[in-house]
C-alpha cells in the first residue's frame, strides 16, 4: 500500500497557495453544516511514520476550521482510571459527539501496530485486537459515524535525511527521540507489518488514505481534499441510508413454541425459610467483596423482565450486602441529550465500573432488542446487528475482569395483572405504575418474542442470562444473590469459593 | 443458543403425514426450478450431537428429492491427494454448481470444533479457522450460493437414553463408537465450545438453524421446512440482488500520477551477457527444484501486464529449466461451461498443485480485477470484494507452503505498437495478433489504472508483486528468473539459499 505513496507527488508554493485558499474556505463552511445538522460525529484518525507530519497537519486543520468543533487526543500509557477499565474504555470516552470532530493521535491502532513489531506477529493478541478494531470501526459506522483513516507516508531515505537534520540543529532536535531512531532502524519490518495491519484493516465503510508526506505543501492539501470529499459525500449519503440488515435472521419455530413460554414460573417458599436464607446469601455476597482478590474484578450485573417482576426488590436486597462506596444502581429511562449524541453502546460504557467496584443496570443495553424493537424505536437492520455488538461488548469487557451477571425475571401475565392492580390500589406504591405500564402489558405477547429471541442470542459461555420464574418475589429473590455469589466466587477461583462456602 | 431447541418439540404421526406430503411435493418442485433457473447452488452443512440423525435427514432428503440433483461428501482424515494441498482444496472440489445442491458432513467446521475442544480455546488456530470459515462462507454468499446450516441437537438425557439403547441392542450397536462415548462425558464443554462457535459464525448470509432432534418426527419437517422457505426465498432474492460494494473505495491521487506512471521501463542488456546469464539462472532453479526440501512446497507462478509485454517468453524460459513432469502452463482465457457454474476463484483453486510441483498461471485470477473490470464483465461490488478474496486465497494457499510469485511485465505503449506491427508482419508471429488485442489497446489507459490498482491493493508480504520493466526482454527474462530462484531459496531457508549462492 506504500508503494503509490513513494511517486514523489509534489505542488508548487503557486499551486498550494490557490488550493488551500480555497479548501480551507470549504472546510469551514462543511464544518459548520456539520455542526448544524448535527446527525453524524467525525472521527478522523492520523499515524504514519515519525516526522511525516502527523502533528503539523492537526495544527493546520485546527488552523483552517473552528478549533472549538474539533477535539485532539494522543494516548499514551494508560492512567489509573483507565487500567482499572476495559482497554477500550478510554476511546469510548473521546468519541465526539454528533455534529462535531475530533482527531485521534493513532487512536486504537497505536497499541497492537507497536505488539506486533515487538511480540510474535501472528499472536493470539494481534488476531483479537484486529478483530476488535474492525468491530468497533463497523458499529461506529452502523451508528453513521465518519471514520477517517490516514497514514502520513515517508520512503526510507526521507526518514533518514529528516533525522539527520534535526539532530544536527538544536532547535529541531527536541523533535524526535529513541524511539524514532528505532523507527528507522527496523524501517522495513515496519513497514511490512504495518502494510499487513493497514490492509486488513482497509474496511469499506472506514478504509484507509496513505497519504505521501515528502512534500508539505502535497500532504496538506491531500489530507485537507479528502477531508472534504468524504465529508460532503457522507452528507449526502446518511440522509438515504440504506438499512440493510447485516446479521443472521431470527429462527421463528416451526410448532410457535417459544423460550419464555415453557420456563417455570412458580416456586414454593415461605417467607420464614426465605428470611433465613436471604441473610446467610447476604452475608456471603459481603464476605466476596471484601475478599482481597476481589479488587481484580469488577461486576456488571443486569436485571431485565416484564414491568412489575420484581427487578427494583432484587437489586435492593443485593445493594442491602454491600458497602455503599462500592456499588451503583443505573435506572435504565430515555437517554438523555448527551447519550443521544452518542453510539448507543456510549452510555453504558460510561458507566462501567472500574476493579472493585459493582454496577446494576436496572434495565439495559438490551433495550435495543427488546423496547426499542417492540416499539419500533429502532430500524430493524438496527437492533438486529445489536445482538453481534451486544455479545462483542461482554465478550471485551469481562475480558477485562469485569464479571457480567444477567437476570431475566419472569412472571405471568396474571401475576402481572395482580400486582398492577396492588399498585393502584395501595397509595405508597401508586407512584410505581403508570399509563404506559397498562399500555406495555398489551404487547405482552411481542415483549415475550423479544424477550425469547435476546436470551437465545446473547447466552453465551462468558455472560450467561440466568432466568428465574420470580411469580414468588421471595424465591427469585435468593436464586439472584446465590447466582451472583457464585458467578463471583467462580471468578475468584474454586479454591476460594470452596473456602467461603464453608465459611457461610 | 440450543436452550431453544431443548423444550420438548414434538410432532405426532398424523401431524407428520400431513406436512411431510406436502413437504416432499413442494421441496420436489423448488428443486426442479432451481436446476432449471440454474443460477445458484445450494450448500447444505449438516451438524449435531451424535445420533440426532445427520444421516437419517440426509438419507430422507435423498428420498424426498431428485438424488440426481443432490451430492453428499462426507471428510474424514485427508487422503495423499488432499494433503499435498491447501486444507480448503478438499472443500471447494465438491462445491456443488448452479444449479444443484450438496449436502456436507460437518464441512468446513468438523476440524475447528474438534481442535478447539482438544487444544486451547482462544489458540491462533481457532481464530485463524474461525476467520477463514468468516470469509468462505461471505464469499460464497456473495457468489450467489445459497448456504443452509443445520446443528440437530439433543439434550444431555437424551444422548445419554440413546446411547445406551444403541449399547444394548446388537442391531444397533454399531451405530456408535468411542467418539460418541466421548461427547457424552464431555456434553458441557463440547457444547460451551459449539455455542461459541455456532454464535460466531452466525452470519446474515450463512445462518446457523439449530433443530431439537429428540422427536424424529418434528426434526424431519423442521429441517426440509427450512430448506423450502430458504430456497424460496433465495430465488425472489437473487433477481434483485443488491450489489452493494462491500469494500475500501479506491483512493485515486489528488495529482493523478499512478504507480505503473513512473516504472522504469527500459534496461540496457546485450544478448551475449543475457545468454551467458540465462543459463546460469536456469541451471540455479533447476538445483532449487531438485533440492530434498522442495517436495515440501509447491510454487504458484503469476503472469500478468499489457498484451505483448514477453508474459509467454518469460515462461517458456522458466519451463525451459524444468522436469516436463513437475511443471503445468495454464494459460487463462475465457471461463469454460463447468467453470461459468461454480465461484470465480474456483477455476483456479482446481489447478492449485500439489506439494513439489509447480503452476505458472499465463494471466489469473487478477483478471477479475483488470479485464473484468475494464470491460465491465463484473459488476463494481463484485471486482471490488475481489482484492480482498484474493489477498486471502494467496494468504491461504501460502500458508500451506503455496510459494506465490506476482509478475507485472510491464512495457511501454510505443513499445507494444511495435511488437504488434512486428506481429503482424512476421508470418509465423501473426497468430499471437488478434482484433482484440488492437481494442484491447485502445483502453490502455483505463488498463493502467486498473493495474496500479491491482498492484497496491495485493502487494502483500506473503505474495508481493515484482514489477518489471520489460521494454528489454531479455532483461525481462533474466528478471523473472532471478526473483523466482530467491523466492524459492527464501523459503526453503537461509542456509540453502546461501549455499546454493555460492555453487552457481
Amino acid at each position: 500500500m506504500f508503494a503509490a505513496a513513494e511517486l514523489g507527488h509534489v505542488l508548487d508554493k503557486e499551486q498550494y497557495k490557490i488550493a488551500a485558499d480555497q479548501l480551507r474556505q470549504q472546510l469551514l463552511t462543511i464544518q459548520y453544516q456539520l455542526k448544524d445538522r448535527a446527525d453524524f460525529p467525525v472521527v478522523i484518525l492520523l499515524g504514519g511514520v515519525p516526522t511525516a507530519g502527523r502533528g503539523q497537519v492537526a495544527n493546520l486543520l485546527l488552523e483552517w476550521m473552528d478549533p472549538r468543533l474539533i477535539a485532539t487526543h494522543a494516548f499514551s500509557a494508560p492512567n489509573d482510571e483507565e487500567r482499572a477499565r476495559p482497554p477500550y474504555w478510554r476511546y469510548w470516552r473521546v468519541l465526539p459527539p454528533k455534529g462535531k470532530m475530533a482527531i485521534l493521535f493513532g487512536g486504537w491502532y497505536s497499541g497492537p501496530m507497536w505488539d506486533q513489531l515487538t511480540s510474535q506477529p501472528d499472536s493470539v493478541q494481534y488476531e483479537h485486537e484486529l478483530g476488535k478494531i474492525i468491530r468497533l470501526e463497523t458499529m461506529l459506522a452502523d451508528e453513521g459515524a465518519l471514520v477517517l483513516k490516514f497514514w502520513l507516508h515517508l520512503p526510507k531515505e526521507q526518514l533518514k535525511k529528516r533525522l539527520k537534520k534535526y539532530a544536527n540543529d538544536p532547535l529541531t532536535s527536541w523533535r524526535f527521540d529513541e524511539t524514532d531512531l528505532w523507527f528507522l532502524d527496523h524501517y522495513d519490518e515496519v513497514m511490512a507489518s504495518q502494510q499487513d495491519l493497514l490492509q486488513r484493516t482497509n474496511l469499506a465503510d472506514a478504509p484507509w488514505r496513505v497519504i505521501e508526506s515528502s512534500d508539505e505543501r502535497y500532504r496538506d492539501i491531500a489530507v485537507g481534499t479528502h477531508i472534504l470529499e468524504a465529508i460532503t459525500h457522507h452528507m449526502e449519503r446518511t440522509s438515504v441510508r440504506q438499512k440493510r440488515v447485516n446479521a443472521a435472521p431470527l429462527m421463528p419455530s416451526i410448532d410457535g413454541v417459544r423460550l419464555l413460554d415453557r420456563l417455570p414460573l412458580d416456586a414454593d417458599l415461605s417467607k420464614e425459610s426465605y428470611n433465613e436464607q436471604l441473610e446467610e446469601l447476604q452475608g456471603r455476597l459481603n464476605g466476596l467483596t471484601r475478599h482481597p482478590d476481589f479488587k481484580k474484578y469488577s461486576v456488571v450485573c443486569v436485571f431485565e423482565g416484564m414491568d412489575a417482576a420484581g427487578k427494583g426488590g432484587a437489586i435492593r436486597r443485593i445493594t442491602a450486602a454491600l458497602d455503599a462506596r462500592q456499588y451503583r444502581t443505573i435506572p435504565i429511562a430515555a437517554p438523555t441529550e448527551e447519550e443521544r449524541a452518542q453510539p448507543y453502546l456510549w452510555r453504558f460504557w460510561r458507566h462501567i465500573p472500574p476493579h472493585g467496584q459493582i454496577t446494576l443496570f436496572d434495565r439495559s443495553w438490551y433495550g435495543r432488542v427488546l423496547v426499542e424493537r417492540v416499539e419500533d424505536f429502532a430500524s430493524r437492520a438496527d437492533w438486529m446487528r445489536a445482538y453481534g455488538e451486544i455479545n462483542d461488548f461482554e465478550a471485551q469487557i469481562s475480558l477485562a475482569n469485569v464479571i457480567v451477571v444477567k437476570f431475566w425475571l419472569a412472571i405471568s401475565s396474571e401475576e402481572q395483572l395482580r400486582r398492577f392492580k396492588e399498585r393502584e390500589e395501595i397509595e405508597y406504591k401508586r407512584f410505581k405504575i403508570t399509563d404506559e405500564d397498562w399500555r406495555n402489558r398489551e404487547k405482552w405477547d411481542a415483549y415475550i418474542e423479544a424477550g425469547s429471541d435476546l436470551i437465545e442470542r446473547t447466552s453465551t459461555a462468558i455472560a450467561p442470562w440466568h432466568m428465574v420464574g420470580a411469580n414468588n418475589k421471595y424465591y427469585a429473590r435468593l436464586e439472584v444473590l446465590r447466582h451472583l455469589c457464585e458467578r463471583i466466587e467462580a471468578a475468584l477461583g474454586p479454591q476460594k469459593a470452596g473456602k467461603k462456602r464453608k465459611a457461610t
